[in-house]
């Protein structure tokens, strides 16, 4: 026992999935009220992975697929704050919080980092622009949003090159991840079709894109065949030993040199430890993680201990295989935050430390349309027997009585009411964002809304203008550096000229409101736009202009803005 | 009947709200396939509004308060989609759907204006900036992250002034919907705070402030006077002929001179009509509404009609008072919305049209804590058995029968479940915002993080720089057209200096992120600040910065980042 008059020793724990919250609630259970526990995590609440392509597709309510680390762990003291950085030599964390305008230091005696993976996607070019990811419940919820916007979008349009992109789902990766996002997703379109009459089923095409010979490689050959099988009779297309090379805001490429439009990718891959913690040099690093040794400290860094999927964790004395270190699921996630646990208790109070070892008792995958895959103590399942097995498998594993009825009571809802295709809240665009095109690609054309400033980064493209007092249109070739779109934002709104990309091309777009009050507020700006319109394209832009042309309307307030210009009175310059 | 050969006469619905979902049904009912009936909303989903406070109030899953249009509307085209324009003279409206890039017209043959009311909060300065309104489902998730947003921080915060801010919530208007709001806020904080161990019930200061002299106006005074009891049995202040004069991020002044420090500043108030119809000199309006005659015709405007809260309906042949025209309720909305169907259907088919006339049957609101008040075919109820009914009434009101379950099962696992306190998104701040200060207020201090470029509008502040090389700081004043913080951001991204308001004042403030985006890729914006950070301040940014400095640390992809700065990778320029 720790001595009451002495100060308690404080754990640090960073990081709330499964290795955090099992190290924190094991801790707890050994040390009690004789050790400061708290735990740092960027979400107030704990994210029950594999339940997140659930949310996507709608079955089980967004907040109810994860459970609030207050209520799951009592009597620990929960941060939520991001990590911003470690100082090692001094034994303290430093954090930022709330309004994140302040760095918080934390002093810790022992340290737990169970910050786990990010998504790192640059490899590919646009994919990381373009792409959604399924990390966390944001991204979930953000998925089923955009997948109901596309249908909504398709069932009214009347451009079939758009529709077409609006109605073709890609995913790539075809882990467990994947392979259930892939399927709930189907499940979201196909029962919801009913509600847009102006789709048909065969408009509608999935795709599921991986880089290695076959989907699900943590199962055996035979039952990912079976998933496979099942998947295609559900009309998802599987691609195999493909990857996407490029993607642009409407179709990707892939390595067998195929083009696909679309406007939903979905990105499974380009898992990698969390960065920050790859940056701090005092932590050993080995194949792209933190080394640890058997008892799970960190090697040769005093009083720190990693687990959970950004530390490479032996399972044997030496070990020379892959297969020898622990695998980044969240069977071992769970075993790792139990012993973590017992060997810090252990040096705290006195002890031997002890190995960490565990064998995988099994793996499963969803495949939606109530069918799963399994391979449990060696038994095989597929079908729906599997499909009941798995749910009730993440039922008994759902940490926190609540969370589970909450859970239980969205399957029973989702199995007798149909599918709820509200679209919770629209995607805001952000206000900046890269944008890539392929060569060829329209960026607009005369006619279009102006929604965005362009500064181009690379690449090349063309602008081209009528102009009615000539007989040959204005042509112009724009290169890096050079911009386009503010002619038309600050005149009537409607795009009279079109652009289009002569290469693969990269532009940052700021958004028409951001750069209206921008460009309104900081004078630099201003001047230089006042000048360079002008300068640049003397052709009056209600000249050039192609119907309707701005005029004035006075508005119920008395002062003139131009009729084209939808009015938003959240836009103006507030009062002062 | 219409003759086959004909066209089918169209008929267009603006607005997805009760009027324009009844006006919808019972057109479909009266005139089935004989027309064309297409209803245009911005979301895919009706809202029962009185269903808002208990979303806001975490009661009530977003999704479920909510039902999507196409599920309710069967066999009517649902479109979702923005309205641009109305064209009278052309009989057509003019809509941007989907990525909001074209105009789509539309042309009708009848249309049905039922577009409702926005909020306009521009009368008092900083409310539309700062607070919070209640209008659309994604007003009530916001809140309801935002309130669990300041808890968090509460829990964890060592600044007891801002503690006092995050820890009082205003709520400005005692309609129903202010009332219901700060009823169901107070439930949601008050079943929370077991999770929170360093928040005191004493800490928490929740206000209704209302600018006449008694809560529900709507309501007999003695059940308004039984509610006020309830709502401050709980622990709510209410304020009466008090109104919300100004309003800062972290501050509001009343009209009797007191400033309350507040995060959370909710506005049920500044109703008023759409306005883009308000803006089209072609309707004819009255006390700022759309005025129409008896059968609900757009006075002298062929072949539109309105229903709802933005039209000014007469229920007696010459109205003199208030009481004469149609009250924005719910009750009066649905049978507005049967009566324009009913004449729309004469119109075309033949026979007399009938004038509008109802009579209300009652009023309820709910008060949290499991109590409300209502006024039902005269009869006044108050306490559990109000509340009961008010429950009872709402569920049997909901359009669609799906709805009513998810509702239903909802309040049933609210009544058994504790509040589930999960933070759904956090919020996205806006990328550029218009923040007003209050004389005094301090923007930012040393040691601080940058969180953005401020452009000065209206006002002044005070910059003070510590000069390590001088006895004295360096002091300047900042006025409209004046910038600050862009320093700190290209420098160490920790404030060296301080910055406070000298007066009322505004500024415009562009994020950080976009902010380095939009620099680092126009080269207008970054030749200015190259060219006058040197020349401005002379004080190199590591003499004068306190600690800690910035130092080179070799990230894990070799390219050397300043410690100080995070490392953000979705940050960087994307690869090309």
């Amino acid at each position: 026992m720790v001595n009451d008059a002495l100060r308690k020793p404080v754990i640090v724990i960073l990081g709330g999935g499964f290795a955090g919250v099992f190290a924190a609630k094991s801790l707890k259970r050994r040390l009690g009220w004789d050790a400061e526990i708290e735990l740092i995590n960027d979400a107030n609440y704990f994210v029950f992975q594999p339940l997140l392509p659930g949310v996507a597709g709608g079955g089980i309510t967004s907040s109810d697929a994860v459970t609030p680390l207050r209520a799951m762990l009592k009597d620990i003291h929960i941060r939520m704050a991001e990590v911003f950085d470690i100082d090692l030599a001094a034994k303290e964390i430093i954090v930022v919080q709330g309004t994140k305008r302040r760095l918080i230091p934390l002093a810790y005696d022992h340290l737990v980092i169970a910050l786990g993976q990010k998504v790192d996607l640059s490899r590919v070019p646009g994919l990381a622009e373009h792409a959604f990811t399924m990390k966390n419940l944001g991204d979930a919820h953000r998925l089923r949003n955009h997948v109901i916007d596309c249908l909504e979008h398709a069932d009214v349009t009347q451009d079939p090159k758009l529709k077409r992109e609006l109605l073709t789902f890609v995913v790539a990766g075809a882990g467990f991840s994947g392979v259930e996002t892939v399927g709930e997703m189907k499940d979201l379109i196909d029962r919801s079709l009913k509600f847009y009459p102006n789709i048909e089923r065969e408009e509608i095409r999935v795709l599921l894109i991986e880089f290695s010979d076959r989907i699900l490689q943590q199962l055996p050959p035979d039952l990912a065949e079976y998933a496979s099988q099942q998947l295609r009779k559900r009309g998802i297309e599987i691609l195999l030993e493909t990857e996407i090379c490029s993607a642009t805001g409407s179709s990707i490429e892939t390595t067998d040199d195929r083009i696909f439009g679309t406007k939903t990718i979905v990105a499974t891959i380009g898992n990698t430890p969390h960065p920050l913690v790859m940056s701090l040099d005092d932590l050993p690093k080995d194949k792209g993680k933190i080394a640890v040794d058997r008892f799970l400290r960190v090697s040769g860094v005093d009083s720190v201990w990693a687990i959970g999927d950004l530390a490479l964790i032996p399972l044997v004395e030496e070990p020379e295989e892959y297969e020898q270190f622990a695998p980044p699921t969240a069977q071992f996630a769970v075993r790792e935050g139990g012993c973590v646990a017992r060997n810090i208790a252990r040096t705290i109070l006195g002890g031997d430390l002890i190995p960490f070892s565990y064998e995988s008792k099994g793996a499963m995958a969803s495949l939606g349309g109530r069918r799963a895959v399994a391979q449990v103590y060696g038994i095989r399942m597929s079908g729906m027997l599997a499909w009941f097995l798995w749910r009730a498998f993440y039922l008994s594993f759902l940490p926190g009585g609540i969370t589970r009825v909450r859970v239980l009571v969205n399957w029973i809802m989702d199995a007798v009411l149909p599918r709820n295709t509200v679209q919770v809240q629209q995607a805001e665009s952000q206000s900046t964002r890269y944008v890539h095109f392929r060569k060829g690609d329209e960026v607009f054309e005369p006619g279009m809304l102006a929604d965005g400033f362009y500064v181009v980064l690379s690449g090349s493209f063309e602008l081209k203008i009528e102009d009615p007092s000539a007989e040959e249109p204005v042509i112009r070739t724009l290169g890096p550096g050079d911009h386009f779109g503010e002619r038309v934002i600050f005149g009537d709104g409607l795009r009279t000229g079109s652009v289009r990309a002569l290469d693969a091309s990269l532009a940052l777009v700021v958004n028409r409101e951001d750069f209206e009050r921008f460009a309104g507020a900081f004078k630099v700006l201003g001047d230089y736009f006042s000048d360079y319109i002008p300068k640049t394209f003397p052709i009056s832009i209600h000249d050039a202009g192609n119907e309707p042309t701005s005029e004035s309307t006075p508005t119920g307030k008395g002062s003139p803005i131009p009729r084209w210009r939808k009015p938003r009175p959240g836009n103006a310059a507030p009062r002062q």
